[in-house]
């Protein structure tokens, strides 16, 4: 077992359990024999590379900060959006990291984001191996997008995913206050990958009636379906909310706005601008005659930590605690990640994968959960997403707002 | 006293108190001798003129239905957005709705809505008056705008504020994940009242120094001005936010984006398209070469009942049974309006004011809580607004989301 110190490190775009996972490998280190100090990267593999590092003891010192951790949303280190060089091309950047591990005698490193962190897990476990330098580099899933491979779900989708159905339920008793036809469009974010789109299907039970239509970027957009759609669902309703994603496509290959923008709607003889659901307003508006109002989540769907889903704030304090048992077991150049066990009881256990088989990987949604109109999601999926957003984290206020932590400089 | 039936209506756009005050109403009516049944109108005072009512005796049933209607957001009785016309104009439509007054009845009616509806409390006593029909009726205030007069403040206000403030503090994590500068900005409602734009202000404590600059209708928009600021700030802090009226006006008077696109901002050779915001996020970009983004909060900040506030539900709830006991006493004509005795402890009475001083009248921010640069607003305001954020209201959740009552038809 190897004994010295730990630094850790967040990246990527912002979630509301990405200081939860801290808030784990933070709890792991300090109970753990093998770690001395742990360190806090400041800004990512940046705070490593430019010596900014911090002694979280002196960050977390009680229970009520760690529970403030837990709850405060966006990177409580900081992040970054840094990709690695290879290794031929960036020597410099590789040798400056390693004298900053030398230097604070990292023997263990935890690095807690999305797609390209983990590619810095694999390319920095792989440089290690090289120079012979000894370390446990283990990487912690983290991204509002589920877009990882391999794991069953990502830390940060869950709480996501709560805030849109929420949301788009909340829209759901909105629709239905006036007695005209109206169609909300929400707009929800992921480029590539459905998932947190998906998400919106989970507002849809007994008392509520919406969303109508789901776009996700896994199928290719048609604006002649997409309106007859709307009419139809016109003639047995007055109130429509349709989700679409930041990231749908139409038949070029292009986001929906451009292709529109760019001659695809022009034979209705209008120009759309503006974000996907902004394009689908104005065809609502102009093609069908229904006031239609585009309501992007935006940012907020991704640090809506004041309800944020407790199942995955848990299990992100769990999968960072996980991180450190493996690291100190001796794996390095893994990722942790989530196997269901079962959905009912929703039931799952945490085992590290090969980072190699993750990195640069992209997760989207399979064909067979999306209905055969490329409009809706399939049952499957909802049992998939449902036990993910069960139960909420626990907060504390202060002044009647969420009170988070901060870092002190 | 008036012995009959009651009929109770809702108005205006939806907010996450507006059935809070019907619960109200509805528990004030139950516990009174005086009413028998009391009848819901469907879709406010067009449920009345089309004869759509509802036994609400038959919809809320349990103490558990009367806790869901409370955090159930926007208009569980459905609502509408009609003024109705001059006397002399409409003879037509008072007729109607007396013929229905007299079918079911009707001795009180009850009116939960913002400006016009407080319009059609006025005529509607005051035709009541004119044809000798004995009826009590009583306008109960709502609006997330703030902008009724003489009451201290609305019901549904305080909690659209708490959301507002809530999401304003969670982007100030956001804004600070990436070492860079970076600017957001949040585009809150409110076309001629600044109240909920204020609001955003509340977010700024010791662990948040946002939002950094606040734009109310109030205060005519200069775009050089504001350019000044946001460069000087950019030069003491990295992450910077924004709050922004929908109503922000230009020194021509029109709306911040029409002012721009017709030529305002054309000195710096652009055209700016969208909201407030949205033309704000280009100025940042293309002025001072910030990264920048619009965040539109839209409609969810007046149905986030899923984070309520406790003081503006109960509140909501208290001001409903008070307009019964008011009509039951004899009260007709009239809003029922909060009266702040102290601030801290934060103290009301609710008490009646008469109805033709509220009507058609708009209460906007006074220029003393705004600062001399008219870009913030005075620690007074700020004051006068935490009371009504304090406190969670309770919510029942089912399957990890917020459970709703919904009209059975």
């Amino acid at each position: 077992m190897l004994k010295g110190n730990a630094a850790v490190g967040q990246s990527g775009g912002p979630t509301s359990a990405i200081n939860a996972t801290l808030a784990g490998v933070f709890k792991g280190a300090s109970q753990n024999d093998a770690i001395d100090k742990i360190y806090g990267a400041v800004h990512g593999i940046e705070g490593i590379i430019n010596d900014n590092l911090t002694d979280l003891s002196e960050q977390i010192k009680t229970d009520e900060d760690l529970k403030l951790l837990k709850s405060t949303p966006a990177a409580f280190l900081g992040s970054c959006r840094k990709k690695l060089p290879p290794f031929d091309e960036g020597k410099d950047v590789y040798e400056k990291i390693f004298s900053i591990f030398t230097k604070y005698n990292i023997k263990y490193f935890f690095y807690i984001g999305g797609n390209d962190s983990m590619d810095t897990v694999y390319k920095l476990s792989e440089y290690a191996k090289i120079i012979n330098y000894e370390i446990c580099i283990v990487g912690v899933p983290k991204t509002i997008d589920n877009d990882l491979a391999l794991t069953d779900h990502t830390p940060g989708f869950g709480s996501a995913a709560k805030y849109i159905a929420t949301v788009t339920k909340e829209l759901g008793r909105e629709i239905v206050a006036y007695d005209m036809h109206s169609v909300i469009i929400v707009e929800i974010m992921g480029r590539n990958a459905g998932w947190l789109t998906a998400a919106s299907a989970l507002a849809k039970d007994e008392e509520t009636d919406v969303p109508d239509l789901i776009y996700l970027p896994e199928v290719v957009f048609d604006t002649q379906k997409f309106i007859q759609k709307v009419k139809e669902i016109g003639e047995r309703k007055k109130g429509i909310i349709i989700a679409v994603s930041e990231g749908v496509k139409t038949s070029d290959g292009n986001y929906l706005c451009d292709s529109v923008a760019s001659g695809v709607a022009d034979t209705f003889g209008h120009k759309y601008l503006g974000g996907a659901a902004t394009v689908l307003e104005g065809i609502v508006r102009n093609e069908i005659g229904y006031k239609a109002r585009a309501v992007v989540l935006n940012m907020p769907q991704r640090c809506a930590a004041h309800f944020a889903s407790k199942t995955d704030i848990d299990e992100s304090v769990q999968i960072g605690m996980a991180a450190v048992n493996e690291a100190v077991s001796g794996g390095t150049g893994e990722m942790m990640m989530f196997r269901r066990i079962s959905d009912n009881p929703y039931k799952t256990e945490i085992i590290p994968a090969q980072i190699s088989k993750i990195a640069n990987e992209e997760k989207v949604i399979p064909r067979e959960w999306i209905n055969s109109d490329g409009d809706y999601v399939t049952p499957e999926l909802i049992e998939y997403m449902r036990p993910l957003i069960m139960g909420e984290n626990e907060i504390v206020t202060e002044n009647g707002l969420p009170k988070h932590i901060v870092l002190k400089r």
